[in-house]
């Protein structure tokens, strides 16, 4: 597995370098997912079936279907140690490099872009951006990424948009993950989604388990059409 | 609820700033406790048991027993927005603020010193810090607690050391939260606690259900031993 070491990109501004690596992207038709969570969300858990499913290999029909249907997947793991994640989506098959962040708390785009560029992304469809575990500080920083996506996990609690309305905000899609375990949590899904409607009315809520594989369908509907418009946008 | 917005200290040395207020809470006979963790990880839950314990009202007997062994407990509560958390605590008597960080994701010396200074801690055995819900940047920065405990949630998973080591090796003792849900996910505990003690072999660790009670006791346990020995050193 190889590691990347990361350090803070010197750049003046962290916008226009976005910009320039959102432009290369649509360029090469290449979505970048940019997935924002706490630590323990379960963001490689959702990821690994994500790519497995889309892939095309997830129903047991793993010939020509997923030659035809299936979409190159690729992911960036950034943390700031460790390469656990990538070493799990290494073992599906899928594109993956590891990067450390040099004890940074969020990926910005030039850092983001050197991950890529050290990876390479020719052919890959959708590229997602496994940000750092923490819903502050990446809510700041864009990344370059076509869409932002946040994970929110059961467990943490149905007051997160209270607390940390930023990365709400930010994000076009909330995945609501880990909802195989509402029966043994007081998680108020109607309360979470009108707290998080009020923040962002246009945001798109997924609740999932990738566990049983309640909502992925959904969410992964919305990727392939996310995919779509981006390559149609001008 | 009264709600304090701090800005980022503006002095040179956060370490100086840090051991100056430790001084002068220890000359008080006041010992802050600096909690750090992820959202959600059940910080504000853990507290409220705790505070509910260590005021002596937990076994029923509320009276004499409260006057003579009750500590006296106060929470000073770090968020981004919204008072949820400080409204909780104080719905249970205990002395509590709220501080707002104007999006910063951590404390720092001069913000914890600002906030103790508004709410008074005169008589208070036992001032709580609930940081910002935050694994990374939070580690970086003395508070000027006198002790640093970080909790980790069960559902956070086992490979959290893996990730984020500094806020391990920050901390002097680390709460496992929300052991009634150990059925329900793949949560390896000796391999959790052998990770931690290689990064930091003197941490001293606490398997609490704060639903449930159990564990609660050698925590608490360890809160009354850490305020004798405060008081004690020189």
């Amino acid at each position: 597995m190889k590691i990347i070491e990361l350090h803070e990109s010197v750049t003046a501004s962290n916008d226009r370098d976005a910009d320039t690596l959102r432009e290369e992207m649509r360029r090469k038709g290449t979505l970048l997912i940019n997935l924002m969570s706490s630590p323990g969300s379960g963001k490689t858990t959702l990821l690994s079936r994500t790519i497995r499913d889309l892939s095309g290999n997830a129903r047991g029909f793993a010939g020509n279907r997923a030659a035809e249907d299936g979409l190159k997947t690729a992911v960036l793991e950034a943390d700031i140690d460790s390469d656990v994640d990538a070493r799990q989506i290494d073992r599906l098959g899928a594109k993956a490099i590891q990067v450390h962040t040099d004890g940074m708390c969020h990926m910005d785009a030039g850092m983001t872009a050197s991950g890529l560029d050290e990876m390479g992304y020719e052919g890959i469809d959708l590229a997602f951006l496994e940000n750092v575990g923490n819903l502050i500080c990446p809510a700041e920083f864009d990344t370059g990424a076509g869409r932002n996506v946040m994970i929110l996990s059961v467990p943490e609690g149905d007051d997160k948009p209270l607390k940390y309305p930023l990365m709400f905000q930010s994000s076009d899609a909330l995945v609501i993950s880990k909802i195989d375990a509402l029966p043994y949590f007081d998680f108020d899904m109607d309360a979470c989604v009108r707290r998080v409607k009020a923040l962002h009315p246009a945001i798109r809520i997924f609740p999932v388990s990738a566990k049983t594989g309640e909502g992925m369908e959904a969410w992964e509907e919305w990727l392939r059409s996310a995919l779509c418009d981006w390559r149609s946008e001008s």
